[in-house]
């Protein structure tokens, strides 16, 4: 974790190369993993449970690879009751404020009998991916399948690598049984996602795919995008916190090291007014980095990803973050829901001392699924918006085309598209003559 | 264009291999895009002027690239005046729908101090393309600018490839300062995609591209996707008609050829349950072909994807719209409302006889940048929401902690993530020894 004076005035180019440092091994990566998608899609079940065999160790075929009603039971079991409990409260929260996002169709009809309108549809299907092996992360899956769940999906899928012993985790297809899946499949990985872009024989395809995962997942989500929908491609989790010299820098620290612990990868910035905070902010994640349980990940991620940049004024520290649209924005200054109102790139934005980042990760409601590598200039959270489509509607009535055919004619003959005008000068036969059918030598 | 006879029942697989055929050419047209792309987002305006002077045939450099306002008034001048009224009054219908599309932000708060909400912003830029050559897309230009508009999108950038004189199309430059571009830019193809996604010397880079292209700037779309946004993969127009013995022959036949008449590729599906109503449909579009300009391409697209499937129920012709999920679906049955309220994919519903489709290319307000390919199965129509990105907000007071703070250091433990529960625990600094900092001994 290193200070960068940025006092003397803000460069935008020398902040973009400071904040994220991509590598030149995107490129093999992405081969790589278009050709498992591409085995996927051609030898289906044979290529997903060779894969399977290879990246997890496990064994899986077509009778095993759906979790069953008896295997979630046992899990549901296995699981502490007590965290079961708080799943369902923060279940509870999540929904609550995902309700809250759902649009109504709607329709705008006029006296001289046209209408027009958009129609909301939830997806027929859509697939999770939870990342597992070791860990489980039951708060993706809450937050994965209850907008989906919300929207109105009916077909639910959650896919998540088995472990070791060929089993889900427990808390893992705990929670997906809380938040509604309707099917969940042991696979991982880039086969997981080509088996649920493109489907295999024992899992049918669906139409979008959510859910965070490690570069393998994130690839090969980019590679689907178009045969299926996919949320936004995740990369490396990242906090900023903008904080002038009243923010505690007891606070700063412990909330930059929360993002810090996630993966060597993860960045955690802190971008304010006050050299001195800076520096109290060093000594204090000194202190705390001691005493968790994940620190060497977190020196990692602290010297590969970890800034503290210093700037003049509170103004320059508002545009900086929207420069870095980061995915978790904390806002500790004296008057946090006024700079708020300057922000424009930033997945969620947390308000005050008490809004600590993790209280998003987990409960307050909002999504955790954010856009990430400053994505946030055109990525939203996840939200009820990705499991539903649009359709528009249109009714015009003879009347209501008549009194604007004529425009619509000259404007397809302005494109050369004769076919189109012809379209509407069908229905007015009387004015044949006028208008001249066919109009070859408009073109 | 064939009938096809599915009055002995449906096959869902046998359906997708007529509705779509894809070639394997898919592979190598990606490689020349992306290394096209790649040359310009390394070599910038060099690369970019290379590639316009190659496909173009024009010598574009950095004081020409962009489109002066001398040139803008120039083109507004050559445009017939009547078409600059009708765009007009097009754009204010296409205006009023967008409007309608537009979000509010929203929050809502609880006695205890805490605030959960979510924030709507424009994007900060967009670029926009607009095919171009021979042939003008005024409506194209409305279609895709209207709605960053009404989003209220400051940097609203236009790229359209110049003429062989080297100038923008008029119509397309008059139309584009009616909808309020803010910069134009005489670039095309994959180049001008890579331009605005990477930014150039000339060209300062965007946030997202929208705006139709051929195949070229569909794959360059796909390759920049996650360094900007995209609006969706556009392939070839389609057109599905449900209808049953009650329709016009005549009106399915014009509305067939109106879709036809785009490209080769264009796909024209009639869906009927009345083989009567097949065949002379097929007679219309005899009769009408020879009277339309364009009747290379019309009988070259209606050889290659023309099609008419024939069924035995209303119920089934709905089940496949439903698995086509086509782009323009017109519904010519005795309740066009009805049937409407059973499609659950497809980009635009056009209902009745009145309502052909140009009506929805040109006038009657929603986008015509709707999802092809069945696409229409996860994607919706270019909308206002395609210009603006979210951001949650959570605000929680001291006292909104204090009482879910527990549930959440839970839930961060049972993820093995002990810094997210350190975060919240430091807030609670009297509660130190009952939950033990650190927590070390918990993963």
């Amino acid at each position: 974790m290193r200070i960068i004076d940025f006092r003397n005035g803000l460069e935008p180019e020398r902040l973009s190369l400071l904040v994220r440092q991509h590598s030149d091994e995107a490129r093999k990566w992405e081969e790589r993993v278009r050709s498992i998608v591409t085995d996927v899609a051609q030898r289906k079940d044979e290529a997903l449970f060779a894969y399977t065999r290879q990246f997890d160790g496990v064994q899986i075929g077509s009778e095993t690879v759906r979790v069953t009603r008896e295997e979630i039971a046992e899990a549901v079991r296995q699981v502490d009751p007590e965290l079961i409990a708080v799943m369902r409260r923060a279940l509870e929260k999540i929904r609550h404020f995902h309700e809250r996002q759902k649009q109504n169709s709607w329709f705008e009809s006029n006296p001289d009998g046209s209408m027009v309108g958009q129609k909301i549809t939830p997806l027929d299907s859509v697939g999770v991916y939870v990342p597992g092996g070791k860990a489980a992360y039951p708060s993706s899956v809450l937050m994965n399948l209850v907008p989906a769940k919300v929207a109105g999906v009916p077909r639910i899928v959650m896919a998540t690598p088995p472990g070791k012993d060929g089993k889900g985790n427990p808390v893992t297809l705990a929670a997906a049984d809380l938040a509604g899946a309707t099917e969940i499949y042991k696979v991982g990985g880039a086969q997981a996602i080509a088996a649920l872009a493109f489907g295999t024989e024992s899992i049918p395809r669906v139409c979008k795919i959510t859910g965070p995962g490690n570069r393998y997942v994130a690839l090969a989500k980019k590679a689907v995008y178009g045969t299926v929908s996919i949320d936004s491609i995740a990369g490396p989790s990242e906090i900023c916190i903008l904080a002038d010299g009243e923010a505690s820098p007891r606070y700063v620290a412990a909330d930059l090291l929360s993002q810090a612990e996630h993966d060597e990868l993860a960045a955690s910035i802190l971008v304010t007014t006050s050299m001195e905070l800076a520096q109290n902010v060093l000594l204090e994640i000194q202190a705390f980095t001691r005493t968790l349980s994940r620190k060497e990940i977190i020196q990692q991620s602290l010297e590969n990803q970890g800034k503290i940049f210093v700037v003049r004024t509170l103004c320059e520290a508002i545009e900086m973050a929207n420069e870095i649209a980061p995915e978790h924005l904390e806002i500790l200054t004296k008057n946090p829901f006024e700079v708020m109102t300057k922000i424009r790139n930033a997945g969620a934005i947390f308000l005050g001392a008490y809004s600590s980042e993790p209280l998003g990760d987990y409960y307050a409601g909002p999504n955790h699924v954010l856009p990430t590598s400053g994505t946030a200039k055109f990525f939203s959270p996840l939200s009820v918006d990705d499991f539903v489509k649009k359709s528009s509607i249109l009714y015009y009535s003879r009347e209501a085309l008549q009194s604007v055919h004529t425009d619509i004619i000259r404007f397809a003959e302005s494109e050369g598209l004769t076919a189109h005008a012809n379209s509407i000068r069908v229905r007015f036969p009387e004015e044949k003559n006028e208008t001249g059918e066919g109009a070859d030598e408009n073109n």
